[in-house]
């Protein structure tokens, strides 16, 4: 999904460029020449050699076994992830002879759904893509990737990976997996009765629509992620207890001013 | 919203009639006209005297406190709510000399919004309505709402009371409550960052949208549905620790399973 929409957003901005695919799944690879989202499938060794950039677009634990063996083929060509967790992929590769060809980085932009036919070419404009530890790539490798996200409409924002894991332990993971667990819920409790499912409309659909990703791709994260996780998760956890004691100490009085605490959200999210 | 939503899908589906509204705020009653929601404005009694069918659109707190009133004042006109809890309305009117004029019910539609700048004629269209203890109502005030409901384009189910109240629990009361402990989670830990906001992209957004709504509307829902809402929110703080020790142990076999658990909710929802 992630790099099929970097190659139709890419293409749909004339931007001048062959895109070759690889992907270890083969009903992946026709459907990605059939969407026009690579002009060509070669082996991964190949793809490299002719390449001037190389995108990984997989789940992180896959990225952290295939980069230092992309890193050990390349000659000078840019390297680049785009994976939701960016210090331990950065902790693999530090002390590889070609770690300054690779950069870091993760375009703001996901959806529920995977592979090439979930891909959209206008998925990331007016986004932020984050590039991680630049002082550790090459000046010349950056600019390719600030360069590539800036033709896709992001603007770049850089940050030390750690920072980036924090951040998106609160922006992205944790969200994740308060869908799981609302689904989760829901699917115990109402194990023989369908009603709900006729019922549930905008707001539970909004909320429960995370819940629908891809364990593939999201266990590897929150193993990566994963103190930065649990830190969020306590807290959450935590915010929820005291809306239940207030339910339970029928205070509604605190109740009014824990939503109203949260309205607060509106002044910074649109 | 929900009051000047009915109104414009009415008008929209060439319905015949003539809408008056009443409202205790002066602005709402000049927005009310200006986009078309209501005909005229009235005060409460003389609009009910020329009414056929009296819609309650207000928070249930509210409404608890209106209802009784205006079924004083009735003749013959059939009554609906439109609530997100309706076994304490249903209680309050219990004994009332009118209740049979009355229609519990519950449209399944509702935004983050509120105010009659948030009316949306397309609201309900392929949404459940639900209509609550119909035993307790004339028949003929029955179809009229009913017949409301499926010109707005609802199917409508029927159901008790407190098996509304249940299921509301499930998919909408407590992801409310999820939202709002989110937003208060991000809120709490990143005070002095604003970098969370720049990074924030589509599931942040998705799951914290519920944590805009209103206080005033849904304090009172939490209180009418208290001891299902905490039942709810006591499973899914239990889900959510599920996550958590999987995490702490981590055990990510156990952590694929409950995600791949929750994937199932796609084979229910769209």
């Amino acid at each position: 999904m992630i790099g099929g929409s970097i190659s139709l957003a890419l293409k749909r901005m004339g931007f001048n460029c062959k895109i070759t695919g690889v992907d270890n799944n083969p009903d992946h690879c026709i459907e990605a020449l059939r969407l026009g989202l690579a002009d060509e499938i070669l082996p991964l060794e190949p793809a490299i050699n002719q390449a001037d950039l190389v995108i990984i677009a997989i789940p992180v634990d896959a990225t952290s076994k295939l980069l230092p063996r992309v890193l050990d083929i390349i000659k000078d060509q840019a390297v680049m992830d785009v994976g939701s967790a960016k210090a331990e992929i950065c902790k693999v590769v530090a002390g590889h002879p070609n770690r300054k060809r690779f950069v870091a980085s993760h375009p703001m932009w996901g959806t529920e759904f995977s592979g090439p036919a979930a891909a959209k070419a206008d998925a990331f404009s007016g986004k932020a893509a984050v590039i991680c530890n630049k002082e550790d790539s090459d000046m010349d490798a950056v600019h390719v990737v600030e360069n590539i996200y800036k033709v896709l409409g992001m603007h770049v924002v850089f940050m030390p990976a750690k920072e980036h894991d924090l951040h998106t332990a609160y922006i992205s993971h944790v969200s994740h997996i308060t869908s799981f667990a609302l689904a989760n819920t829901v699917l115990e409790k109402e194990k023989e009765d369908n009603t709900i499912f006729e019922l549930a409309s905008g707001g539970f659909e909004t909320t429960v629509r995370l819940a629908k990703s891809h364990a593939a791709m999201w266990v590897p994260i929150f193993k990566q992620n994963k103190e930065n996780v649990l830190d969020v998760l306590n807290e959450h956890i935590a915010q929820l207890n005291k809306f239940k004691s207030c339910l339970e100490s029928e205070n509604y009085e605190q109740m009014n001013e824990l939503i109203r605490h949260a309205n607060t959200i509106k002044r910074i999210l649109k």
